[in-house]
Order: C-alpha cells, then sequence, then structure tokens
C-alpha cells in the first residue's frame, strides 16, 4: 500500500517535469512583464523567438530610410496563430531596427544587417491596457519604458494592420493562416 | 513485487517523456535526416529555428540582386556557439530566400518580403562527409535533395567565410561572440 502510494506520487512528480520541462522556453520568458510604476521590462532573449519577416527602409511615405526592420513574435503567441489565425493576450512582437551595409568582406552588391539601431514593442495586454495593444520604444541600454503616445503607433495599427494590430501583410508566412481563419480585417485591402 | 516492478517501469516511462517532451523541438526535429540513398530530407520546420540575418541583394559579384535572403540556424547549435563560438556536428543551417516587393499596402517605400523563391541548406556531419561541410538546394515541393557539387558552395565558404563554413560577418550578433572566443579565421578579413 505504501509502495502503491509511492507510485501514485512518482507518477505526479514525472507528469509535472515533463510539464515544466516542455513549457520552460515558451512560456516563463516570452510573457510581458512590468515594473511597479507600469513600464514594460526589456524583452531579453527576443533573438530566439519565432522571426516573421524584415524589411529594408520600408516606410509610409515616398521618404524611405536604409534601415532593416526584423521582426520577431513570442513562441507561444505564434502557436496560438498557426492554430487559430489570431494572436492570444500577452503576444509580444519585437521589431528590431539594424543599419544596412555594403561592400564588406566578399559582398559586392546589395545589403546585409550591421549594428543594432533601434527596438520597439507592441504587447497585447487588455487586462492592462484599455486599448488592449501597448507600444514601447526601447534606447539604447534601457532597460524599461513607458508605453508611447497613442497617436505614434497605435492608430496606424488600427487602421492599416492586416489582422487585429498586426501587419501580416508584410509577414509571407502568416498571411495564408489569416485567409485561412478568415482573420484578415480586409481580405482585399489588405493583399500586398 | 509486481507493484514495485510497475514503479521502476513507470519511472522509466516517464524519466523517458520527460526527456523526449523537453528535447523534442530542440533536437529530434533539427538534426539532419537523410533518405536511404543519402539525400537531405528537407527541413520541415525551420523557420522555427533560431533567425541570424537577412540580407537584400547580396551579390558577390556587382551585379546583385532584388531578393532577401534570411539565414536560420538549429537551435541547438546556436546555443552551441554561444558557449564556444564553433558550431557542433549536425549544426544546420538554411538559407531561405524570398522575392521583394514594394509599395503594397500601406507601404510606400523601401522593400518587403514576399513569395519564397529558392532554399539552401548547409550541414556540418563529418561522419557522413568527408569535407565535414556540404550544401543542398531544394526546388520547390522537394522532400529530399542530393549534396551540390563541390565547386558550388564548399570552396567558397572555405575560403571566405569567418568563422569554419560560417559567414559570421554577415550575423550581427553572433561576431562578437565569434570575437570573444577568438574563433574567426582571420579577424581582420572577417570584418564586415
Amino acid at each position: 500500500m505504501k509502495l502503491r502510494a509511492l507510485l501514485v506520487f512518482s507518477l505526479l512528480v514525472f507528469a509535472g517535469a515533463a510539464v515544466r520541462s516542455s513549457g520552460r522556453k515558451e512560456a516563463g520568458a516570452t510573457l510581458p512583464r512590468y515594473t511597479a510604476n507600469g513600464q514594460l521590462l526589456f524583452p531579453e532573449g527576443y533573438r530566439e523567438w519565432i522571426y516573421l519577416s524584415s524589411g529594408l527602409g520600408m516606410s509610409y511615405s515616398k521618404a524611405g530610410g536604409d534601415q532593416f526592420t526584423n521582426v520577431f513574435v513570442t513562441p507561444a503567441a505564434y502557436r496560438e496563430f498557426l492554430s487559430s489565425g489570431r494572436w492570444p493576450e500577452k503576444t509580444m512582437f519585437v521589431v528590431e531596427e539594424r543599419e544596412s551595409a555594403s561592400e564588406g568582406s566578399i559582398n559586392k552588391a546589395g545589403h546585409y544587417q550591421a549594428a543594432l539601431a533601434g527596438l520597439g514593442v507592441e504587447v497585447k495586454d487588455s487586462a492592462r491596457f484599455p486599448e488592449t495593444w501597448a507600444y514601447f520604444t526601447f534606447r539604447a541600454e534601457a532597460t524599461s519604458a513607458s508605453p508611447v503616445a497613442k497617436t505614434a503607433c497605435w492608430h496606424c495599427h488600427e487602421d492599416h494592420a492586416a489582422v487585429e494590430h498586426s501587419f501580416v501583410q508584410f509577414y509571407p508566412t502568416l498571411l495564408p493562416i489569416a485567409r485561412k481563419f478568415g482573420t484578415l480585417k480586409d481580405a482585399t485591402a489588405a493583399r500586398p
């Protein structure tokens, strides 16, 4: 009887270990975390999140720049999107800006990525933000950041992002998923 | 006694499940796998590997193209590189080529990524390849590929890659790691 109890206990312990082990990288480090005064903590480890796509010199005006932009999303949110075409609460995106370089090493034409030039974060967290989505810009070496004014990012994402507040029209591997689940705000306009 | 045997068996089963569960994404799906006749199987799931960097129109000649190239590496190899500046056996890189597009949706300048245009894989597997590194090009819909001729990729990687056969000079987050561990082939020439 004692052995039977031990058996049950062992099963529970190992089942728990299996769950924790498989979920550690997915959840623990990839939920938004805030300071006591409501600043978002820098998303450490974002380079190991799921990569969505890159642009070069993308601009909403005719005056384009020459920076690369790399977009990453939290792994758990990505998996949820694949299965529903929607972003779950606590989704975080990072847009990383990098300088572009040319003609270095054996490269003779085109552009490759160089130094970090900026970093922005988008968070879906309706429990904390009445407008559901919030935006943060991290200055160099900053460990936390306050949400930026609604006019800076929110309105454009609200008006022009293809799925909720995300520019899925520029993420070629996600666009077919959104089509499949019918989650594009406007299936025609969203087509790049 | 029977119960004791069941206990031991259960422990083994659950320990095994824990290992498989935690290692599934890291190892199981991200080691090179081959057909019976030595072709590399298509690296399913590479979009969930670790992203290294992107280029646009990168070329070794003056005639650059207009495609994006996104580079991914297997997660376990990436972690090993972070701790040693070297690539372990069974490392796989994928270079994904994508068409570039402009002026779609609200984009007015610059370039964003569109349809898949090609896919190449680099594998470090000295147990299988006498030259340690081998290269594969996957045609659309191909499920496996034979190594390409040594003249196609191997020589250029041998002569010009900054670390072993990898172009770390174009991966801004890895370059400082290689410097730290002194694994750049030529610290001056490798600087982009």
